[in-house]
């Protein structure tokens, strides 16, 4: 499979891995970029994740066989709508963002040639100097078609994603955000609520104390804030549920340490260390 | 400074990490340890730890001019009244337990010769098999003398620790106590607390969904439950103040995403990306 011109609207680190990765393994003969800034040009081409960037929408869009929104997620519906008129008739479109149910919502009655893709691979670290041709191999991709989706278009896609090393699931795109929200934002914004209870008012030495465990568990907390409002924002009701579930273990350990309860206690945490250990010893991949 | 005799009281990762330590750097001539099983006899003395090790707490405790408590917290008591017979006068005592204020009131009163010492430098691997000479480098160690501690004994065991490498840190037992409450207690339930609230009723297809980031803010959650099961008993109300600290971020979420407020979200999780960036910056050993 190759695509004689993929276009990557906005090229930072998943973009730009996504460009490198489809490079590297020849799936595309030629990626261009869309980028907003003159400078980025540069240093796209610098980073070797695209064959050609521009500021142009139309140059960028022209020709594409396939495009793939790389933007944050607030801006997918606004940019449907800037590239629907440039669009070839048989090009198709994806994205890489982190929630689904909005951006297909605001994407597909724009462009039908649009389904939803969600790889799996972020990292705290931002920008296309991280990107890495390596990013998606082995990780999940979610794609999630709805009951307009043209089933070729689909596929097309799915292999587009399996080229690049990732596997592929498909679901809905509610089932996708429900997923999610407990998987990967319920984690994000526990570390981030962590970091504010501990750093924003410290006592007296306290910085002493933190170590390795605060380093690890508040790691996604150094995630983009922009990028998380939007996230947040689109999947506010799941996160709202994920955030019940965990309230719901919170007031258990809250209970069982106030009415010194051993072996409610050690229940709670051989649970957590069973769990754990049980899922880790899964995946070889981690 | 060199000890012709330590005594470990208890060989795990923490303990023989110590012996290990103390026997590299010449801190100690001759380092013996007690354990319960014999056959942790052979363990300890493959794992290069100890230079002798024996079940004979009256053989342990005979002329060591410094004994190391490296059990449980919840055993320290006991432990004091077990070896308080065979004590030679001028022996001095501490120990490396997470918490300090149940530990000092229990162990203080036996052995006035005791200075109480918390070594932040655990691991979620246990047993003396992961034992490491250079765990203790660079670590924060608290030690937690009372009104009622001996100068030179204070001292002493401080330069001990300094001597193993690690910055020794004074305060008393009760702000110990409130300080890991927060900076590693409090990251360690919410690490089980997130393991709980996801893999115990996980939802079709989820697992493919948990990657990196879950493993990371998870990490602690592996920690044995029996020794967090004992320090969630003796520092109760101190981890239960600083879970109303979190409860307090969590809250302030909560609100927001009821009232899809993107600026109050944006606040949220930049005040955490800002804190934490800062924090990191100022820490050339994580």
């Amino acid at each position: 499979m190759t695509f004689p011109k993929i276009t990557l609207i906005g090229v930072g680190l998943l973009g730009g891995s996504v460009g490198l990765a489809a490079k590297q393994r020849g799936v595309a003969a030629r990626v261009c970029g869309l980028v907003r800034r003159e400078e980025s040009i540069a240093e796209c081409l610098a980073a070797g994740v695209v064959d050609e960037a521009t500021l142009d929408i139309a140059e960028a869009v022209a020709d594409a066989d396939l495009i793939i929104l790389c933007t944050p997620v607030g801006q997918m519906g606004e940019l449907a709508a800037a590239v629907k008129p440039h669009l070839a008739a048989d090009t198709i479109i994806t994205d890489v963002g982190s929630v689904k149910a909005s951006v297909v919502a605001a994407v597909e009655p724009v462009l039908p040639r649009f389904v939803g893709s969600h790889p799996l691979c972020g990292s705290e670290k931002a920008g296309v100097i991280h990107a890495r041709g390596d990013l998606l191999e082995g990780a999940v991709c979610a794609v999630t078609p709805t009951e307009a989706s043209d089933a070729a278009t689909v596929e097309t896609i799915s292999n587009f994603w399996t080229a690049l090393g990732s596997r592929v699931v498909n679901l809905t795109a509610a089932d996708h955000d429900a997923v999610v929200a407990r998987t990967s934002h319920l984690p994000h914004v526990l570390a981030s609520a962590l970091v504010n209870a501990v750093l924003a008012s410290p006592r007296a030495g306290e910085r002493d104390f933190l170590g390795t465990g605060f380093r690890d568990t508040t790691r996604l907390a150094s995630g983009e804030a922009g990028m998380w409002r939007d996230i947040a924002m689109d999947n506010a009701a799941a996160i709202a549920m994920a955030l019940e579930d965990l309230q719901t273990e919170i007031d258990r350990l809250k209970t069982a340490l106030s009415e010194k309860d051993a072996a409610a206690l050690e229940k709670f945490f051989a649970e957590g260390q069973i769990a754990r250990d049980g899922w880790l010893a899964g995946r070889e991949d981690l």
